[in-house]
């Protein structure tokens, strides 16, 4: 049921920007603790709930989808869901004004926007708000180390990769999605202001 | 009816970016004078009719929906109603326009363009319209009184709170529709303007 | 059966944002000669074949549709119509882009892009084409006069109105849109190129 | 079948903007080693998949189909099917943001995105990737020397005509749409960071 909610919302990123080409990925762990992760190579335009496949807590592949790779980024998935034990659900996002306001600063910070509401913890629009961002790596376990030294700073539920994308995380489909376009937003907004 | 008709309309804002990150709430004062308000923490991709919940003129929840939360702006809705008796549909927007547009000035001005001819009462493209922005607070009372300081410059049907978003209120669906596209397309063109 | 197809085609225009806030009119003149213009005050998202009403060629609302108006620029279709025996629809767009680009200025131009070639006559990306701009008015004499002038203008089938919008004619449907969607697109590229 | 998939590739391209006013065109080689071209003038947000005829390899429309035009760019198609011959699948855009950076360059080039993975052969957002731009011509023999002349550079599954639009070739509909929306996107993001 979490995949058919969470296939529904890939869609309607996928017609709002969020995953041009193919890329990005997407997790949930179910009410059984089950991890579900959408399988390489899929046009997310078509995704159907049976494009999840089980993988472990450590990111391999269970069966019967043993034969099956799951995301190049599973790695980052399941660094998560340590990290962030009530995480039920991960989202992944290219929104290209989120990659442009990413190039060159270790955060992207927001002030003032009654939006930032959204972000998790925070209850007034007075205040700053600062999303890490992480250099981008084809070693997930780079990626992954520049996380742990970080753990301080995602207490929003997003960080940033450069010139990548983002990642947004929550206990449901509803949360993160909350999160992912919140994030997109308000880099629209600096863009917009800065330009 | 008229339920069934915002409904339709939140959807289509919705797939036009003007409520990003479950945000905004929207209004209806039906045939009979009930207020029914949008519940707080909905997606607004996904409303309902049944997503809305009747509120006392003060911004109660009344029977059954006592143990609803209505949005959290429900003092804004109950104040333009008692400021506008003519009041039937009252919309809100997060565009990014109008948010960035918002940033530091005191109204929002046009001049001279076909599409001025949408606020109320303007027949002509020809002179300037003001729409005031109201500095944002967490505390509606201060944004009640600011707009009470203001009723001169309502004339519009349209108010903006400062990086937060924008109210448009109309007798109908149609009219305050007409509204909040209006301005969100007006702050856009001044951002082409002076970008 | 062409009210039909040009229902269909202003609904996909308002989704693509060329009829914000129940602006825009639209006609067709049917295979009988009959012409046939969008009543005034429709939401174009919600649009009906049966919102059409029957003008004369002076633009006066036929029997049974005396008791309804028509759009408050029917002047300039009729003008068209008589202009250019062989429009059969007549296209209406308030793109912002087009209108961004139409302040100050007596002409938009275009040079060496390819999509100039689906504007009527033109067969090649080389060379420039300028689309006349007229001064906006209330008085639809006015901008009739004004298109008088400049007829030897008018040979792309496409005409602006500064800060207002602009039209496009052609022999169908198909042929009117895609006049429409050259001129706003090309309008797009300009206002990128430039910022 | 294959040409069922184009078919709703291609609406859902039209809908995200690479198709303005008719323009554009697509083929594919089916398994038999059949050619299907677009016909001319079609509105591509309401093509079907009885709206390719085939073509041989030199471009003539094949029997039933003599009399009916194939598209302008035809050439472009085979040449590409000679010089590729794993290809099944080519697509066309006029995205607005490729055609604004296409203007007086030799090649657009990338560096440093994630998302450059997208193009064949990338495995890494490290280094830099360029993509050949030619100048455009209403003659396509030009068009097809040029691309004989920098065949080397054509390893991406991408080319650029300049102020006209671009091609993706791929093995299938899944893999051209990735090398379209992935140039798209890339694009996008250039014009963001030096505007």
């Amino acid at each position: 049921m979490i995949l058919d909610e969470l296939t529904r919302c890939i869609r309607d990123l996928n017609r709002d920007g969020h995953s041009p080409a193919t890329s990005t990925n997407y997790s949930c762990r179910d009410s059984s603790g089950k991890i579900w992760i959408t399988r390489s190579g899929i046009d997310k335009s078509l995704i159907e709930s049976n494009d999840f496949i089980e993988i472990s807590a450590e990111g391999r592949a269970l069966p019967p989808f043993e034969s099956m790779t799951p995301s190049a980024e599973t790695g980052i998935h399941c660094a998560l869901y340590e990290l962030f034990p009530d995480t039920g659900v991960i989202l992944h996002s290219h929104d290209v004004s989120a990659v442009v306001q990413s190039v060159g600063v270790g955060s992207i910070c927001f002030e003032g926007y009654e939006l930032q509401k959204a972000f998790l913890g925070v209850t007034s629009h007075e205040g700053k708000i600062a999303i890490p961002v992480v250099p981008n790596s084809q070693d997930m376990s780079v990626i992954h180390s520049a996380l742990l030294e970080r753990k301080g700073e995602l207490l929003y539920g997003v960080f940033m990769i450069e010139k990548h994308g983002y990642y947004a995380w929550g206990r449901s489909v509803f949360e993160a999605k909350r999160l992912l376009e919140a994030f997109a937003y308000l880099c629209r907004a600096e863009r917009l202001l800065n330009s």
